[in-house]
């Protein structure tokens, strides 16, 4: 299976790095916003919810590009462009756990939080394209 | 006119954030990267080049989105819909002289890196749509 994040930049995944989702929405618009995602060697992962603008614009065109910047030097950044290949359910709480200690150093996210556990998912993106600079 | 960048979060506009800008691409996927960016009260300005991704998406579908997080807390965010109206060609290059004294704190862009000075060009986008977060 080829991996298709360069070597050289594969660092931005490791660190706290904030990744900016762009989505299409329903009229041809596109939508951006912040996310926590990782990446375990094949797909990229971000935690999200139910209901939200990014479930249902990926739910009608799964096609989506994650960009964001070394947080050490905003000049190196790396896109990568795939597709939503699954909504995980299970295990979606433990991902924002794992996410509250790459991003903040905490143990746990907040369960105040949380909200509806039924309502949070993991979203899992095959990259198959990637930009880079610096 | 109305002005529809959120009072709470225009700081972002003045502060050295790196803005994603998702625009679609020819087959309607979502493209995202990082650019400098400037609001003058109006129009939300970033400089470009002729002949790069962004101008070609643009050209056919001038709707975008920019997003960026707070450079001092990256729980705040600002995100702007809405729509390219023009490219300027004129001061480009001063404009990028504008930008590299906001994010670099230098009075000019190093000459070596502007090109062929007939490709530089600054996008003008109209905001029409803001969520925040924090």
């Amino acid at each position: 299976m080829m991996n298709s994040i360069p070597e050289t930049h594969r660092d931005l995944l490791e660190k706290p790095s904030i990744w900016h989702v762009a989505t299409v929405g329903p009229n041809g618009e596109p939508q951006a916003s912040p996310v926590w995602a990782d990446y375990d060697g094949i797909y990229i992962r971000f935690p999200h919810k139910i209901g939200r603008q990014k479930w249902r614009n990926l739910n009608k065109n799964s096609k989506i590009a994650l960009s964001a910047t070394d947080p050490e030097n905003p000049e190196r950044y790396l896109e990568i462009r795939g597709a939503l290949v699954e909504w995980e359910t299970e295990g979606a709480v433990e991902f924002l756990d794992q996410m509250a200690k790459k991003y903040w150093g905490k143990d746990e996210f907040p369960r105040e939080h949380v909200g509806r556990l039924e309502d949070r998912i993991t979203a899992v993106v095959k990259p198959e394209y990637c930009t880079t600079m610096g």
